[in-house]
Protein backbone atom coordinates (compact mmCIF):
# COMPACT_ATOMS: atom_id res chain seq x y z
CA UNK A 1 0.00 0.00 0.00
CA UNK A 2 0.71 3.88 -0.53
CA UNK A 3 0.50 5.62 3.40
CA UNK A 4 -1.01 9.06 2.34
CA UNK A 5 -1.67 10.21 5.98
CA UNK A 6 -1.62 8.97 9.65
CA UNK A 7 -4.63 9.06 11.99
CA UNK A 8 -2.97 8.25 15.36
CA UNK A 9 -4.72 8.90 18.75
CA UNK A 10 -3.23 10.96 21.69
CA UNK A 11 -3.54 9.69 25.03
CA UNK A 12 -1.74 6.30 25.92
CA UNK A 13 -0.03 6.51 22.21
CA UNK A 14 1.58 9.97 21.83
CA UNK A 15 1.84 9.79 25.44
CA UNK A 16 4.25 8.33 28.27
CA UNK A 17 1.50 6.44 30.96
CA UNK A 18 0.83 10.17 32.76
CA UNK A 19 -0.16 11.46 29.75
CA UNK A 20 2.58 13.87 29.39
CA UNK A 21 3.37 13.81 25.58
CA UNK A 22 6.60 11.68 24.74
CA UNK A 23 9.66 13.71 22.67
CA UNK A 24 10.67 11.20 20.33
CA UNK A 25 7.49 9.90 18.99
CA UNK A 26 6.29 14.00 18.24
CA UNK A 27 9.98 14.06 16.58
CA UNK A 28 9.20 11.14 14.54
CA UNK A 29 5.79 12.54 13.70
CA UNK A 30 7.46 15.93 12.59
CA UNK A 31 9.72 14.18 10.41
CA UNK A 32 6.90 13.00 7.88
CA UNK A 33 5.64 15.16 5.08
CA UNK A 34 2.22 13.31 5.23
CA UNK A 35 -1.29 14.73 6.88
CA UNK A 36 -0.72 13.67 10.47
CA UNK A 37 -5.28 13.23 11.93
CA UNK A 38 -4.91 13.32 15.61
CA UNK A 39 -7.88 11.14 16.36
CA UNK A 40 -9.14 11.46 20.42
CA UNK A 41 -11.98 10.87 22.76
CA UNK A 42 -10.87 14.58 24.41
CA UNK A 43 -12.38 17.21 23.50
CA UNK A 44 -11.76 19.94 20.13
CA UNK A 45 -10.24 22.55 22.46
CA UNK A 46 -7.62 20.02 23.97
CA UNK A 47 -7.05 18.34 20.51
CA UNK A 48 -6.52 21.96 18.97
CA UNK A 49 -3.77 22.83 21.70
CA UNK A 50 -2.58 19.49 21.31
CA UNK A 51 -2.49 19.69 17.37
CA UNK A 52 -0.45 23.35 17.54
CA UNK A 53 1.92 22.10 20.21
CA UNK A 54 2.97 18.64 18.53
CA UNK A 55 2.98 20.62 15.03
CA UNK A 56 0.41 19.38 12.79
CA UNK A 57 -1.64 21.04 10.11
CA UNK A 58 -4.48 20.75 12.57
CA UNK A 59 -7.14 17.90 11.25
CA UNK A 60 -8.95 16.58 14.17
CA UNK A 61 -11.28 13.94 14.97
CA UNK A 62 -12.56 14.88 18.70
CA UNK A 63 -14.99 13.24 20.85
CA UNK A 64 -14.28 9.56 19.65
CA UNK A 65 -15.47 11.02 16.30
CA UNK A 66 -18.22 13.29 17.13
CA UNK A 67 -16.52 16.51 16.00
CA UNK A 68 -14.32 16.94 13.29
CA UNK A 69 -12.02 19.89 12.04
CA UNK A 70 -9.66 20.63 9.48
CA UNK A 71 -7.55 23.67 10.87
CA UNK A 72 -7.14 25.25 14.32
CA UNK A 73 -9.50 28.22 13.82
CA UNK A 74 -11.71 26.40 11.42
CA UNK A 75 -15.45 25.12 11.15
CA UNK A 76 -16.40 22.61 13.20
CA UNK A 77 -18.31 19.29 12.22
CA UNK A 78 -20.95 17.68 14.46
CA UNK A 79 -22.10 14.41 14.59
CA UNK A 80 -23.93 12.35 17.31
CA UNK A 81 -26.96 12.91 19.41
CA UNK A 82 -26.31 14.29 22.48
CA UNK A 83 -29.86 14.38 23.71
CA UNK A 84 -29.85 10.73 23.66
CA UNK A 85 -26.85 10.86 25.64
CA UNK A 86 -28.25 12.92 28.09
CA UNK A 87 -31.21 10.45 28.68
CA UNK A 88 -28.98 7.79 29.22
CA UNK A 89 -26.95 9.64 31.48
CA UNK A 90 -29.97 10.37 33.64
CA UNK A 91 -30.66 6.94 33.35
CA UNK A 92 -26.79 5.87 35.04
CA UNK A 93 -27.70 8.35 37.77
CA UNK A 94 -30.84 7.14 38.77
CA UNK A 95 -29.89 2.99 38.67
CA UNK A 96 -26.24 3.33 39.64
CA UNK A 97 -26.19 6.38 41.87
CA UNK A 98 -25.46 10.47 42.03
CA UNK A 99 -21.02 9.66 42.09
CA UNK A 100 -21.73 9.27 38.36
CA UNK A 101 -19.90 12.60 37.44
CA UNK A 102 -19.70 14.20 34.06
CA UNK A 103 -15.89 15.41 32.73
CA UNK A 104 -15.44 18.78 31.29
CA UNK A 105 -19.45 18.50 29.81
CA UNK A 106 -19.05 22.44 29.24
CA UNK A 107 -16.40 21.69 26.42
CA UNK A 108 -18.33 18.69 25.06
CA UNK A 109 -20.83 18.63 22.27
CA UNK A 110 -22.06 15.51 20.86
CA UNK A 111 -20.86 13.02 23.44
CA UNK A 112 -20.70 12.83 27.56
CA UNK A 113 -17.66 11.70 29.25
CA UNK A 114 -17.59 10.17 33.24
CA UNK A 115 -15.57 9.75 35.90
CA UNK A 116 -14.01 6.12 35.54
CA UNK A 117 -15.53 5.30 39.37
CA UNK A 118 -18.30 2.59 37.86
CA UNK A 119 -18.49 -0.10 35.73
CA UNK A 120 -18.97 0.21 31.97
CA UNK A 121 -19.88 -2.97 31.66
CA UNK A 122 -23.00 -2.42 34.32
CA UNK A 123 -23.81 0.90 32.51
CA UNK A 124 -24.31 -0.92 29.29
CA UNK A 125 -27.44 -3.08 30.68
CA UNK A 126 -28.95 0.57 31.56
CA UNK A 127 -28.29 2.98 28.79
CA UNK A 128 -30.83 3.13 25.62
CA UNK A 129 -30.07 1.17 22.56
CA UNK A 130 -28.66 3.51 20.89
CA UNK A 131 -26.15 4.50 23.45
CA UNK A 132 -22.73 3.11 23.13
CA UNK A 133 -20.90 2.83 26.79
CA UNK A 134 -17.01 3.14 25.86
CA UNK A 135 -13.51 3.26 28.38
CA UNK A 136 -11.27 4.61 26.34
CA UNK A 137 -9.38 4.07 29.82
CA UNK A 138 -9.24 7.73 30.81
CA UNK A 139 -12.58 8.18 31.01
CA UNK A 140 -16.08 6.48 29.92
CA UNK A 141 -17.74 8.00 27.56
CA UNK A 142 -21.43 8.08 26.78
CA UNK A 143 -21.88 8.10 22.99
CA UNK A 144 -24.24 7.35 20.19
CA UNK A 145 -23.56 3.95 18.58
CA UNK A 146 -23.19 5.16 15.19
CA UNK A 147 -20.96 7.71 15.45
CA UNK A 148 -17.08 6.77 16.34
CA UNK A 149 -13.18 7.38 15.60
CA UNK A 150 -14.01 4.46 12.16
CA UNK A 151 -16.99 7.47 10.95
CA UNK A 152 -14.92 9.93 12.11
CA UNK A 153 -11.79 8.74 9.77
CA UNK A 154 -14.02 8.52 6.67
CA UNK A 155 -15.70 12.10 7.33
CA UNK A 156 -12.43 13.62 7.59
CA UNK A 157 -10.83 11.61 4.82
CA UNK A 158 -13.44 12.82 2.96
CA UNK A 159 -13.07 16.64 3.63
CA UNK A 160 -9.22 15.64 2.99
CA UNK A 161 -9.69 13.99 -0.75
CA UNK A 162 -7.94 11.35 0.64
CA UNK A 163 -9.47 7.58 0.54
CA UNK A 164 -9.79 6.31 4.43
CA UNK A 165 -8.05 2.81 3.26
CA UNK A 166 -5.10 5.39 2.51
CA UNK A 167 -4.18 6.11 5.93
CA UNK A 168 -2.77 4.25 8.42
CA UNK A 169 -3.89 4.34 12.09
CA UNK A 170 -2.46 3.73 15.30
CA UNK A 171 -4.37 3.37 19.02
CA UNK A 172 -4.05 1.82 22.18
CA UNK A 173 -7.71 1.44 23.31
CA UNK A 174 -10.93 -0.15 22.40
CA UNK A 175 -12.35 2.95 20.92
CA UNK A 176 -9.49 2.83 18.49
CA UNK A 177 -11.13 0.10 17.60
CA UNK A 178 -13.02 1.31 14.28
CA UNK A 179 -10.20 3.92 14.11
CA UNK A 180 -8.12 0.98 13.04
CA UNK A 181 -11.01 -1.16 10.98
CA UNK A 182 -11.59 2.11 8.80
CA UNK A 183 -7.87 2.71 7.99
CA UNK A 184 -5.85 0.59 5.24
CA UNK A 185 -3.18 -0.35 7.74
CA UNK A 186 -3.87 -0.74 11.65
CA UNK A 187 -1.23 -0.32 14.34
CA UNK A 188 -1.95 -1.55 18.51
CA UNK A 189 0.86 -0.22 20.46
CA UNK A 190 2.43 -2.88 22.80
CA UNK A 191 0.19 -1.28 25.64
CA UNK A 192 -2.67 -1.73 24.11
CA UNK A 193 -5.84 -3.43 24.70
CA UNK A 194 -5.87 -7.29 24.09
CA UNK A 195 -9.20 -6.81 21.60
CA UNK A 196 -7.40 -4.21 19.58
CA UNK A 197 -4.04 -5.82 19.56
CA UNK A 198 -6.40 -8.78 18.21
CA UNK A 199 -7.74 -6.09 15.27
CA UNK A 200 -4.17 -4.64 14.34
CA UNK A 201 -2.44 -5.38 11.32
CA UNK A 202 0.69 -4.68 13.75
CA UNK A 203 1.41 -4.77 17.18
CA UNK A 204 4.27 -2.90 18.50
CA UNK A 205 7.13 -4.55 20.42
CA UNK A 206 7.21 -0.95 22.63
CA UNK A 207 4.77 0.96 24.17
CA UNK A 208 3.44 4.37 24.72
CA UNK A 209 5.17 6.75 22.40
CA UNK A 210 8.31 4.16 22.06
CA UNK A 211 5.86 1.74 19.82
CA UNK A 212 4.66 4.96 18.08
CA UNK A 213 8.41 5.48 17.03
CA UNK A 214 8.32 1.38 16.25
CA UNK A 215 5.30 1.64 14.13
CA UNK A 216 6.30 4.78 11.93
CA UNK A 217 9.66 3.08 11.46
CA UNK A 218 7.54 0.27 9.88
CA UNK A 219 5.19 2.25 8.30
CA UNK A 220 8.13 3.98 6.40
CA UNK A 221 8.48 1.51 3.81
CA UNK A 222 4.94 2.60 2.16
CA UNK A 223 5.60 6.75 2.67
CA UNK B 1 18.28 33.90 45.97
CA UNK B 2 16.49 30.57 45.90
CA UNK B 3 14.08 29.75 43.30
CA UNK B 4 11.31 27.58 44.52
CA UNK B 5 9.00 27.80 41.38
CA UNK B 6 8.92 28.67 38.09
CA UNK B 7 5.97 30.36 36.13
CA UNK B 8 7.05 30.80 32.42
CA UNK B 9 5.06 31.65 29.60
CA UNK B 10 3.95 29.07 26.48
CA UNK B 11 3.93 30.79 23.16
CA UNK B 12 6.95 32.00 22.04
CA UNK B 13 8.71 31.07 24.90
CA UNK B 14 8.03 27.11 25.65
CA UNK B 15 7.85 26.81 21.47
CA UNK B 16 9.73 26.92 18.65
CA UNK B 17 8.20 30.49 16.47
CA UNK B 18 5.34 28.60 14.95
CA UNK B 19 4.18 27.55 17.93
CA UNK B 20 5.14 23.86 17.97
CA UNK B 21 6.29 22.52 21.43
CA UNK B 22 10.37 22.83 21.85
CA UNK B 23 11.02 19.66 23.40
CA UNK B 24 14.19 20.25 24.84
CA UNK B 25 12.61 23.12 27.04
CA UNK B 26 10.36 20.40 27.70
CA UNK B 27 13.38 17.85 28.68
CA UNK B 28 14.64 20.62 30.73
CA UNK B 29 11.20 21.30 32.96
CA UNK B 30 10.98 18.05 33.90
CA UNK B 31 14.11 17.54 34.82
CA UNK B 32 13.29 20.28 37.76
CA UNK B 33 11.46 19.57 41.21
CA UNK B 34 10.20 22.71 41.72
CA UNK B 35 6.98 23.58 40.71
CA UNK B 36 6.18 25.23 37.06
CA UNK B 37 3.07 27.65 36.54
CA UNK B 38 2.09 27.81 33.25
CA UNK B 39 1.41 31.44 32.20
CA UNK B 40 -0.28 32.44 29.27
CA UNK B 41 -3.00 34.77 27.25
CA UNK B 42 -4.11 31.46 26.04
CA UNK B 43 -7.74 30.39 27.46
CA UNK B 44 -7.31 27.83 30.30
CA UNK B 45 -8.63 24.49 28.20
CA UNK B 46 -5.89 25.22 25.88
CA UNK B 47 -3.23 25.61 29.45
CA UNK B 48 -4.78 22.41 30.46
CA UNK B 49 -3.97 20.59 27.75
CA UNK B 50 -0.55 22.29 27.36
CA UNK B 51 0.38 21.38 31.24
CA UNK B 52 -0.89 17.84 30.50
CA UNK B 53 1.46 17.16 27.76
CA UNK B 54 4.12 18.99 28.77
CA UNK B 55 3.74 17.30 32.24
CA UNK B 56 3.39 20.10 34.79
CA UNK B 57 1.26 19.32 38.01
CA UNK B 58 -1.69 21.91 36.69
CA UNK B 59 -1.03 25.22 37.66
CA UNK B 60 -2.23 27.60 35.37
CA UNK B 61 -2.32 31.16 34.63
CA UNK B 62 -4.20 31.64 31.90
CA UNK B 63 -5.97 34.87 29.95
CA UNK B 64 -3.36 37.28 31.09
CA UNK B 65 -3.90 36.93 34.83
CA UNK B 66 -8.01 36.49 34.39
CA UNK B 67 -8.05 32.99 35.23
CA UNK B 68 -6.01 30.43 37.68
CA UNK B 69 -6.19 27.14 38.38
CA UNK B 70 -4.29 24.71 40.42
CA UNK B 71 -5.08 21.40 39.08
CA UNK B 72 -6.16 19.73 35.83
CA UNK B 73 -9.43 19.27 36.84
CA UNK B 74 -9.77 21.61 39.99
CA UNK B 75 -11.07 24.77 40.88
CA UNK B 76 -11.20 27.81 38.25
CA UNK B 77 -11.14 31.32 39.95
CA UNK B 78 -11.81 34.43 37.98
CA UNK B 79 -10.54 38.21 37.89
CA UNK B 80 -11.53 40.97 35.25
CA UNK B 81 -14.22 43.02 34.22
CA UNK B 82 -15.26 40.74 31.05
CA UNK B 83 -18.62 43.04 30.87
CA UNK B 84 -16.05 46.28 30.70
CA UNK B 85 -14.53 43.98 27.91
CA UNK B 86 -17.59 43.71 25.77
CA UNK B 87 -18.38 47.49 25.47
CA UNK B 88 -14.44 48.08 24.68
CA UNK B 89 -15.32 45.71 21.98
CA UNK B 90 -18.40 47.35 20.42
CA UNK B 91 -16.37 50.76 20.53
CA UNK B 92 -13.76 49.19 18.76
CA UNK B 93 -16.24 47.46 16.05
CA UNK B 94 -17.74 51.33 15.68
CA UNK B 95 -14.97 53.00 15.23
CA UNK B 96 -12.63 51.09 12.90
CA UNK B 97 -14.62 48.44 11.49
CA UNK B 98 -16.55 44.62 11.90
CA UNK B 99 -13.36 43.45 10.84
CA UNK B 100 -12.27 43.28 14.41
CA UNK B 101 -12.80 39.58 14.81
CA UNK B 102 -12.97 37.92 18.60
CA UNK B 103 -10.85 34.86 18.54
CA UNK B 104 -12.29 31.40 20.70
CA UNK B 105 -14.13 33.38 22.41
CA UNK B 106 -16.25 30.45 23.23
CA UNK B 107 -13.85 29.57 25.95
CA UNK B 108 -12.58 32.83 26.85
CA UNK B 109 -14.14 33.70 30.45
CA UNK B 110 -12.54 36.82 31.37
CA UNK B 111 -10.73 39.33 29.22
CA UNK B 112 -11.68 39.19 24.83
CA UNK B 113 -8.93 38.33 22.19
CA UNK B 114 -8.70 39.61 18.91
CA UNK B 115 -7.26 38.75 15.69
CA UNK B 116 -4.19 40.58 14.96
CA UNK B 117 -5.55 42.89 12.28
CA UNK B 118 -5.37 46.24 13.07
CA UNK B 119 -3.33 48.61 15.02
CA UNK B 120 -3.23 48.18 18.86
CA UNK B 121 -2.00 51.99 19.45
CA UNK B 122 -5.36 52.95 17.40
CA UNK B 123 -7.65 50.56 19.95
CA UNK B 124 -5.97 52.56 23.22
CA UNK B 125 -7.60 55.87 21.94
CA UNK B 126 -10.79 54.30 21.66
CA UNK B 127 -11.57 51.96 24.50
CA UNK B 128 -12.33 53.04 28.28
CA UNK B 129 -9.75 53.86 30.56
CA UNK B 130 -10.23 50.68 32.74
CA UNK B 131 -9.41 48.29 29.69
CA UNK B 132 -5.85 47.40 28.75
CA UNK B 133 -5.38 46.81 24.85
CA UNK B 134 -2.39 44.05 24.80
CA UNK B 135 -0.49 42.56 21.94
CA UNK B 136 0.40 39.09 23.03
CA UNK B 137 2.12 38.65 19.12
CA UNK B 138 -0.71 35.81 18.63
CA UNK B 139 -3.48 38.05 19.82
CA UNK B 140 -4.82 41.68 20.83
CA UNK B 141 -6.25 41.31 23.91
CA UNK B 142 -8.84 43.54 25.57
CA UNK B 143 -8.42 42.91 29.52
CA UNK B 144 -9.36 45.32 32.67
CA UNK B 145 -6.33 47.21 33.40
CA UNK B 146 -6.09 45.77 36.86
CA UNK B 147 -5.92 42.29 36.03
CA UNK B 148 -2.49 40.87 34.36
CA UNK B 149 0.21 37.94 34.85
CA UNK B 150 1.69 39.71 37.59
CA UNK B 151 -1.21 39.93 39.57
CA UNK B 152 -2.33 36.38 38.40
CA UNK B 153 1.30 35.47 39.64
CA UNK B 154 0.66 36.97 43.38
CA UNK B 155 -2.73 35.27 43.27
CA UNK B 156 -1.69 31.68 42.58
CA UNK B 157 1.88 32.20 44.33
CA UNK B 158 -0.76 32.82 47.74
CA UNK B 159 -2.74 29.90 46.92
CA UNK B 160 0.24 27.68 47.02
CA UNK B 161 1.81 28.94 49.75
CA UNK B 162 5.01 30.03 48.04
CA UNK B 163 6.14 33.83 47.70
CA UNK B 164 6.04 35.60 44.89
CA UNK B 165 9.50 36.91 45.31
CA UNK B 166 10.70 33.39 45.46
CA UNK B 167 9.34 32.61 41.55
CA UNK B 168 11.96 33.00 38.63
CA UNK B 169 9.83 33.89 35.11
CA UNK B 170 10.59 33.32 32.03
CA UNK B 171 9.10 35.15 29.22
CA UNK B 172 8.99 36.65 25.47
CA UNK B 173 5.68 39.24 25.00
CA UNK B 174 4.86 42.80 26.84
CA UNK B 175 2.32 40.47 28.10
CA UNK B 176 4.66 39.31 30.33
CA UNK B 177 6.00 42.94 31.62
CA UNK B 178 3.98 42.26 35.29
CA UNK B 179 4.92 38.86 35.02
CA UNK B 180 8.61 39.36 35.16
CA UNK B 181 8.08 42.35 37.93
CA UNK B 182 6.19 40.17 40.46
CA UNK B 183 8.77 37.52 40.32
CA UNK B 184 12.04 37.63 42.19
CA UNK B 185 13.67 37.09 38.91
CA UNK B 186 12.99 37.82 35.35
CA UNK B 187 14.20 35.92 32.24
CA UNK B 188 13.71 37.73 28.95
CA UNK B 189 14.45 34.74 25.82
CA UNK B 190 16.23 36.32 22.88
CA UNK B 191 13.33 36.72 20.60
CA UNK B 192 11.55 38.62 23.58
CA UNK B 193 9.79 42.31 23.26
CA UNK B 194 12.39 44.69 23.07
CA UNK B 195 10.64 46.32 26.46
CA UNK B 196 10.93 42.80 28.20
CA UNK B 197 14.43 42.43 27.68
CA UNK B 198 15.01 45.81 28.88
CA UNK B 199 12.95 45.21 31.88
CA UNK B 200 14.55 41.52 32.56
CA UNK B 201 17.14 40.51 35.01
CA UNK B 202 18.90 37.98 32.54
CA UNK B 203 18.43 38.04 28.56
CA UNK B 204 19.32 34.92 26.92
CA UNK B 205 21.39 34.47 23.77
CA UNK B 206 19.24 31.61 22.76
CA UNK B 207 15.89 32.02 21.51
CA UNK B 208 12.71 30.77 22.27
CA UNK B 209 12.81 26.93 23.79
CA UNK B 210 16.93 27.27 23.43
CA UNK B 211 16.63 30.16 25.47
CA UNK B 212 14.35 28.72 27.94
CA UNK B 213 17.04 26.01 28.31
CA UNK B 214 19.62 28.55 28.62
CA UNK B 215 17.66 30.19 31.11
CA UNK B 216 17.05 27.16 33.31
CA UNK B 217 20.90 25.89 33.15
CA UNK B 218 21.80 29.88 34.55
CA UNK B 219 18.89 29.39 37.42
CA UNK B 220 20.21 25.90 38.24
CA UNK B 221 22.48 27.61 40.79
CA UNK B 222 19.85 28.70 42.79
CA UNK B 223 17.09 26.01 42.92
Amino acid sequence: MIVKAIAIDIDGTLTHKNRSIDCRAVACLRSLDIPIVLATGNVLCFARAAAKLIGTDGQIIAENGGVISLEYDGTEYYDGDIDACEHAFDALTEHLGTHIQKLDSEYRKTEIALRRNFDALDARQIVGEDIDVVDSGYAIHLKSKDVDKGTGLFRIADLMGIDASDFAAIGDSANDLQLLAAAGFGVAVGNADPALKGAADLVTAAEYGAGVVEAIEYLARWM
